[in-house]
């Protein structure tokens, strides 16, 4: 049987969302790596009552474990230590060997603020070293131990309490996972794995139609945790399954992908960016853009070492720029408009002739909320992909398509749709692709 | 009395850490400006038991509001409306006019999609229209419509029930406050006030001291909840007071601005977006950006209209880019080096110069992780801002400093320094500011 486990977040400032929590979902994914069903994160502040209702909760849930995280500093509103000693039935007591660790930690700390009163730390230190009778102590990684804390009248559940500083909780949650009261908790957990695919190009509603249909057509999809989700313009289906389930697993990728063949981009759950950077394979890049007004350059450039094959952007707000910066006809624009597929091709054949780069990306479009047409509505943006091969272009894609959503949404998803053009351009698929809300088309090889 | 409230997030997607969760700390702001306790945020995954198991608890733990957010789509894993239903003791009823309203809204989607199956679509959307009865239904701002579903058997809470989308849950919000349901469940909140100022070039820990200072000092902080934040470079302290302690929020921020006079920029919670934006009094501006790449023209580009302002940007990754498309000389590149206050400053020229503007922007750096050295180390970025007035620059600020934190942080932060630069420039202070980790400066008028 699968054990279930509980996440409790406290604090207030996560709570009230000055600081936003991280370590919530990397404990989830940790737990499910290792068969243990992660069924709720919590996020409490700092409140006695509050903090016990909730472990309380969890224990009347059916948690084989629960995880703490934050609360474990020298300062009066620091609880979590007392609070689960309370909940787990086990007396608090000095750990002199601890108390003496927590000293030594802060020494250098003292000699480098000569100013603070020993005493008086040593006094408040004392407290991050009273701990529940019988609990296993992680050694502090900055200077406030963990703690794996056993229900003294089992069964109940296995409380491991960790710092809230991500730097801290997640190296003492390797050690926490090794302890005998840790192992002993989550017994009999099935190993895991967790298959991730993505789409673009299709609605949500369409995979669940594909889900539905593989089921009609006898796949068994029991064994698998499907859960899909709408991500920057893509789908992703992301499954957990344990190891007996791989057929399972591989029946409906494959089921998937004949359904999807256009529009499945990965198997392995790599990301469009991952793919497109590995598939430039030494060639060099150069953007100008419109409406993204510099993001699609950004994303470009978001990954560490981009400068070996992005060369540079340019955002060509006015009409003049486009002119002046990238070379785009005035008479051009003039005549297609601003927003439009011409210009659009005229922009990714300027920014690859202006930076000689490889492969040119051009972007104009509507963001919103205001400049809309009849014709040419808000989210109306037209994209174009050449790759150069010697003086003219070699082979492109030139697409318009129109994006739901905000200002911002059509911003994002511009660049999503535009790394996916790049990325038909780069594996010579220059004829067939599909775009949410395509409105035009054109292709030439 | 004040209220106490339950946040609960739902979405497998969410507690697996897939998406990161926004509602949750939204909400449990909104819900404080009200008056209300957010005591606890829940994130459960798309399970009927773990959902009204969440709800239980929130109900025995004496919340008077339970908020929701997510499970409203139209496929089987969302649950949110039926189990609230069940939590409420209302049985589910199909809206006929609210299914009307759902099919007006899919009617222009169904035709962007023309392959997709009418009444298939039609099916799987009547479920989004079945609702507890004697609900109040929130208008849709996507597809899903939003819920406040009173307890069948009072006292017990009053259920908000709404959509996961940020874009969609936020506006459904406002409409949902203002339901009577909703103002009954909350009766006897307290008003609050809020306020919030904004500072920008020093530590947090110095807004900690000027809090106890103002302590010392004799000044009532106790009707104030302060809350203090250090967010992309800046800090914000915000503050929540009852009506009756405006005079003791006044002094504080009157003793706060004795302190931090030059670091104070915003007294009235605007931000420095808002500021540059109406200090720019029709001048136009543009950017020449490195380690940035692209980020500082999209933030000047993210707000609607900014076409009114902004001319263009050049993403100058490389020093090709930086001579041929802003006309940075190679030799000064060479010689003070890439990064460097003198590129910086040839850059901000380079851009007002080729896109015509009144003002340019100019930013290189190290954004890391790899080549840094010990003079110009990661996180070490140059800016300069020109004001032109006829040919040369009439006002500049140049300016180099070391950045804290990671790539995206580098890269983040760099544009919240250029704001404030920018802001100087406009406000003629071209002689002071002092940045985080600043180096060097220089200032010429």
């Amino acid at each position: 049987m699968t054990p279930r486990a509980g996440i409790l977040i406290t604090g207030t400032e996560v709570l009230t969302g000055i600081i936003s929590d991280r370590n919530g979902p990397w404990l989830s994914e940790r737990l499910r790596e290792l068969g243990v069903d992660a069924a709720m994160i919590a996020i409490v502040g700092d409140r006695r009552e509050d903090l016990l209702a909730a472990l309380e909760y969890m224990r009347r849930d059916g948690m084989a474990l629960i995880v703490t995280s934050g609360g474990l500093g020298p300062t009066a509103d620091d609880l979590t230590a007392e609070i689960v000693g309370r909940f787990s039935g086990r007396e608090m007591v000095l750990d002199d060997r601890l108390e003496e660790r927590i000293a030594e930690i802060l020494r250098p700390l003292m000699r480098r603020w000569p100013g603070l009163d020993p005493d008086a730390i040593r006094a408040s230190n004392r407290k991050q070293a009273v701990i529940p009778q019988g609990a296993t102590v992680l050694d502090p990684v900055g200077t406030a131990p963990g703690l794996v804390v056993p229900p003294a009248d089992p069964p109940g559940p296995t409380v491991v309490v960790l710092p809230g500083p991500p730097r801290e909780l997640q190296p003492m949650w390797e050690t926490a996972r090794a302890t005998e009261a840790f192992q002993a908790a989550i017994a009999g957990a099935p190993t895991y794995r967790r298959g991730i695919v993505r789409l673009f190009g299709i609605p949500e509603s369409e995979i669940a139609n594909t889900l539905r249909a593989a089921q009609d057509d006898g796949l068994d999809l029991g064994p698998l945790e499907i859960t899909t989700c709408l991500r920057r313009a893509e789908i992703e289906v992301a499954t957990m399954y344990e190891p007996g389930a791989q057929h399972a697993y591989d029946a409906l990728i494959e089921f998937i992908a004949n359904r999807h063949a256009d529009t499945l981009f990965s198997r392995d759950g790599s990301t469009i960016d991952e793919q497109v950077v590995s598939l430039l394979d030494g060639r060099t890049i150069a953007v100008a853009e419109s409406c993204t007004g510099g993001l699609m350059s950004a994303r470009l450039t978001e990954r560490a070492g981009s400068s070996e094959y992005f060369l540079g952007g340019v955002v060509a707000y006015s009409n003049e720029a486009k002119a002046q910066l990238v070379g785009v006809d005035p008479e051009l624009t003039a005549r297609a408009g601003a927003v439009s597929t011409e210009v659009a091709e005229a922009l990714a054949d300027g920014a690859a002739a202006r930076f000689g780069a490889d492969i040119g990306i051009g972007i104009t479009g509507i963001a919103g909320p205001g400049g809309g047409t009849e014709e040419k509505p808000v989210g109306f943006v037209c994209f174009s992909v050449c790759v150069r091969r010697g003086d003219g272009p070699a082979a492109r894609i030139t697409r318009s398509a129109r994006l739901p959503g905000n200002r911002a949404d059509v911003r994002d998803r511009s660049t999503t749709v535009a790394m996916h053009l790049l990325r038909r351009v780069l594996r010579g698929e220059t004829d067939t692709i599909v775009l949410p809300g395509q409105v035009t088309q054109s292709a030439k090889t």
